[in-house]
């Protein structure tokens, strides 16, 4: 089995960590948000910006049909976009050709498409995700499930209409990975060391 | 991880064969066609007929809307299918009971459900499906390409068609298994030793 795996991931669903602690387990590289700061680094652009194109909604900054109603987005304003897709695909070609790694999110499964980096996708049920999610909630986070629920949907909603610009393929389908991942019930930290077997 | 492991699969996605090799690597019970005998003996019903309900178009036999039109079906035509649908169940619960086994089709994961299979998808994209069929074509077969792809979209749209009608869930949809595992591409009998890992 191929050593640079990516992982596409529901928000919630403990893909995150699946991609960590894989890495660890393997003793391989693990690459989640070093590539924003890789990005910002290479195009002098701040992260926060880079965050903003990467994590949320492209198609706002920027039309999908080229071409036809550009008028209201500046020049600069789509080049400053582009060098955000044309950094994110040089770091992330560099990291996979060092060694092997993970890597999560970040489009790499298309990106690296010509290596075929092996293609693991985390999801879970809703109810799954929200309790992870409050279990987790950072102290300043007040949400009731209602409100994690929203979250959620929305940070997918925004995850799959970037991954769908980026590659012109759906997010999530099974048919665009190798391995779909059901994380609903399962403790992520006690599931790893039995997935990692696969590629030891 | 549990032993007791269901494999749904599309159509010369090599599925059955991923199972039965699992069940192998694993020194467990493998149940494929077996059931459909065992089904046979218990209804007394010919194995032709039980093959004809549980792997083709149990709609055209009877209506998923009960109650409506029910005229053009005859009493014991329906006694007699719901006959195979209940020793199915029953079949399969009895089996997976015994021992550790991998079970493949027959919604043995909707049928086990209480107690949590470790359920497989397995997957390919069509032109390796069709490859793989034409392959394995058996010597009084003689399908082109484009007849046997037509071939494997009608069984997989019957096979969806029987998992929705009896489960009332999308069949081949990631939401309904563990794992759905890509198999494009993919030497069967080199992947299984590696998907055994996660069971050992």
């Amino acid at each position: 089995m191929g050593r640079v795996i990516t992982v596409g991931r529901q928000f919630g669903s403990g893909g995150r960590e699946l991609g960590r602690r894989l890495a660890e387990e393997l003793s391989i590289e693990y690459y989640d948000k070093e590539i924003v700061t890789e990005i910002s680094k290479h195009t002098s652009l701040s992260e926060d910006y880079v965050r903003q194109v990467i994590d949320h909604k492209p198609h706002n900054l920027y039309p999908i049909t080229v071409g036809h109603s550009l008028t209201y987005i500046d020049d600069y304003a789509i080049r400053r976009f582009q060098s955000v897709f044309a950094a994110q695909d040089e770091i992330i070609k560099e990291l996979a050709g060092k060694s092997d790694c993970v890597i999560v999110g970040r489009c790499a499964d298309y990106i690296l498409q010509d290596i075929k980096p092996y293609r693991i996708f985390v999801h879970a049920d809703l109810d799954s995700r929200v309790n992870r999610c409050l279990a987790k909630q950072k102290e300043d986070e007040h949400l009731n499930a209602k409100q994690m629920r929203k979250k959620i949907l929305n940070i997918d909603k925004n995850r799959a209409k970037y991954y769908e610009y980026y590659t012109g393929n759906k997010w999530g389908v099974k048919e665009n990975y190798d391995l779909c991942v059901n994380t609903t019930d399962t403790v992520i930290k006690e599931f790893v060391p039995v997935i990692a077997k696969m590629f030891k």
